[in-house]
């Protein structure tokens, strides 16, 4: 069964890590035996209290920073969120009308959160940056301002790896009276983070991207810049943000902190590691070009373009075999549009759909780089499975009422309610990989349907490998189909669909 | 070491409860396996966001409601902020004045949010309660109007345990054309819930109450009532909140549900226990009330007040002998102002301070409560512990300066740094109780403080029973005593304070 094997090969690390066992036996620990309410006053609670206060310092420590300045969140996109909105109530209680500068090629929890901003009569505005992802200083310094009054730029970026000088950029801010907030999420465990240093009022962390768990971020505030509560009620974070405390996570995102000067350590190996690849890559396939790759940048970052090749289609053979890369953050994956950093750096549409984000960690080993080049030799050798892509522009009426064709839609019950399939389709969802194998024809003419056509293909080499010999995926899925047919998805979709999986 | 034994009766189930075994499985098989990004377009991905759907679905059928209309949060405070920013969005998309009403004993993540929202022209009225506890309907008949856009109510408080009748009240909503948020937090696991019986727009939730993970929490949300992101950003949630998910303690709020129908079959159970509790409290303390026990209330809640009784002071006997009960809600903890549900309900700030919350779950046994009777019995026959309670108002100039009196400070690092000392004292972290054993005259003037008296009553005990004949503590801690000398604190606090543990 396809959703069951054992990961050979992770290169995904800028979307989440593997858990490190000692974070998993440190959070065993408080879910076993810690489980007191850290606001209850009794042994319980104060042991619990004890736990978190521990934790701040670790990670106060770990980007020298003092612990009262530290707050968790339940993630960096809340962190971003709080930050912000801190700043908006300073001025709104002010009645002064504020001014956002932000690079262009921020996380989505800033680019959104500043454009939903916009429609309150917030100003944004978006730095200038150069083709490698850098921030274009000198520019910076005519558009930041007096009337500026938030600076928002990320340490390094998630997609490219781009790493900006915040300091420089800082002392721009704090001369002009502006509040400067970096977004340190991918920077952190990869590059050394000394917040006094950097001279930012505000930077944002999440544990998940370092091997500590999912669903707890920091902020750490300087002292004497603004911090408003985003979610109102108890005074759990002295008073900066309400909810019971997720005791555990916030032990877990400790205890990864700890292997901070580890990873950093690391780092020198991950490089070496990426240099090999982009040499292995570039022997077999002459066009490749590297992203952000002519300037500083994350080690364990690769963005690679690789001209006439569908990121999905790579992304899904890979997958097959067991290794997982991405194409842009996954925090937008179901968004579908080009990749905002991407066009940023000067990309077109074509051409950031051209390309894939190969991510490493200082668990990756040379090993997992040489089956990695020797899979993407496979596929750029145009090794046969059988599939064929079809645009979303070929399936029209007359294709949908081919008594020849079987369309299959594979996504998932819950998808299902997101979006009507097209008509004529049969529903069988994803994990019913082996009754699709036992009843299905192998000649069958099939056209594989999902959300966005990457569930599709990969679907679609595992049927290719089961020998099916006519498979044809539907490119972009759904979404791209009800663009191209508006009025026949308008008029049919959800008619005539059969449920095979109910 | 007092900090570090096995708790033998924990009756503060209302706070949080003991993680349960199946839970922590659970949970363990995510943080090892399945760490892939839910967002993620690849197998590891995919399995992450299964596991997601297979909890929201069986959350949903906990309460008979669909999944596609379980919205996860990071903790009920959230869920209940969300919601109401989400009708606070939809007014002033519409221009239009919003009025809210609400029942006086909500949860703090509603009042204090309603509170804020006063300052930006929402109009807040509050629900007709009675000494029970009780809604009064026939009240919020005449208050519900059309003006009205949302109605909050708890299906059941969390201090004394009170159950509405929500069904009425909705109907009132309904016919006003008024939306309703009923904090379920409390009454999940102990009473029935049907959402659509109860016709409500929204319901909030949170695994920590019942054996789950702290860190996660879940509105329903009718169909067509409004949602409205607070944190943005990426897609998750179908685009209502941003952030990575917390795919473990999703998970195990999903494994926490699944044992729903074990709990509500236990409650008459845990009902016989708290009857058991209250028939032999009686016996030996005539004075003893219990708030709401008259009416329909929570099987697991007993709200009990004894008149002449320190809260504290009890709860830091109990805590010794390892039994935890609390105050009031754990949310507001370190407020240290009377509870305003108990006030709500027409308790004195006096008799709020006499009051105790003893909460029970089903894992709870005959045993523990023989327990707990014993050792009350024993408080109540004023059991000698050398203990002298000293009021703030004591502790004057002359106090400080007499030679023979040794203040002790006893709280920990993080909550000096919140609050400054009393001139004179000798900080000791908590923690450390053992060096203080050896190091101090076992017939010194002994004064404890710490920053609510809790702390310091706890300490007290346990030095009393090593052996020291003089103890004293400050009763509310540095927090009254700032108020009570706010010229002396302003002017000598912190001043000649000997840290001892650094």
């Amino acid at each position: 069964m396809i959703f069951n094997f054992t990961r050979k090969v992770y290169l995904d690390n800028n979307a989440t890590t593997l858990i490190s066992s000692a974070v998993t036996k440190a959070m065993n620990k408080v879910l076993k035996t810690h489980f007191g309410n850290p606001s209850s006053h009794h042994t319980l609670g104060y042991k619990a209290a004890n736990l978190i206060a521990q934790a701040r310092s670790i990670i106060a420590s770990s980007i020298q920073a003092n612990h009262k300045n530290i707050f968790f969140t339940s993630s960096a996109s809340e962190a971003n969120n709080q930050v912000i909105h801190s700043i908006v109530s300073d001025f709104e209680a002010r009645q002064q009308t504020l001014k956002i500068i932000t690079s262009p090629i921020e996380h989505m929890s800033i680019i959104a959160t500043l454009k939903a901003l916009e429609k309150r009569g917030v100003i944004v505005e978006y730095l200038t940056i150069d083709h490698h992802g850098h921030i274009d200083i000198e520019a910076a310094k005519q558009q930041i301002d007096a009337e500026t009054g938030l600076v928002c730029c990320m340490l390094a970026n998630n997609e490219i790896g781009s790493i900006q000088n915040i300091q420089a950029l800082a002392k721009i801010a704090e001369q002009q009276g502006a509040f400067i907030l970096s977004d340190c999420v991918q920077a952190l465990g990869k590059i050394d983070i000394n917040v006094n240093q950097l001279n930012i009022d505000y930077a944002t962390f999440s544990a998940h991207k370092v091997h500590g768990p999912k669903g707890i971020g920091a902020i750490y505030v300087k002292d004497g810049a603004p911090l408003t509560r985003l979610i109102q009620g108890g005074d759990q974070e002295s008073g900066f943000r309400a909810g019971t405390e997720s005791v555990h996570n916030i032990v877990g995102f400790g205890q990864a902190c700890k292997a901070i000067p580890y990873l950093l350590k690391q780092s020198s190996i991950t490089l070496s590691l990426k240099e090999k690849l982009k040499q292995e890559v570039i022997k077999f396939n002459k066009n490749v070009t590297f992203n952000a790759e002519q300037s500083e940048t994350l080690s364990n970052t690769l963005s690679m373009r690789i001209p006439s090749v569908d990121k999905h289609s790579l992304m899904a053979f890979l997958d097959y075999y067991d290794t997982s890369i991405s194409s842009d953050s996954a925090c937008c994956s179901t968004n579908h549009s080009a990749s905002h950093v991407l066009k940023a750096i000067g990309l077109t549409d074509k051409q950031a759909n051209e390309t894939v984000r190969i991510s490493l960690s200082a668990q990756t080993k040379m090993k997992d780089i040489q089956y990695l080049v020797k899979k993407l030799s496979h596929f750029f050798a145009a090794y046969n499975h059988n599939i064929t892509l079809l645009g979303p522009n070929s399936i029209d009426y007359n294709f949908l009422n081919d008594d020849n064709n079987y369309i299959l839609d594979i996504r998932g019950k819950y998808e299902r309610l997101l979006m009507k399939s097209i008509p004529n389709s049969h529903e069988h969802h994803f994990l019913n990989y082996q009754e699709v194998v036992n009843t299905l024809n192998k000649e069958a003419n099939l056209i594989l349907i999902c959300t966005s056509g990457m569930k599709s293909m990969l679907f679609a080499y595992q049927l290719s490998h089961s020998g099916f010999q006519n498979i044809k995926v539907l490119t972009g899925g759904l979404m791209a189909w009800k663009k191209a047919h508006a009025k026949l998805y308008h008029d049919l979709a959800g008619t005539n669909v059969i449920k095979i999986d109910e």
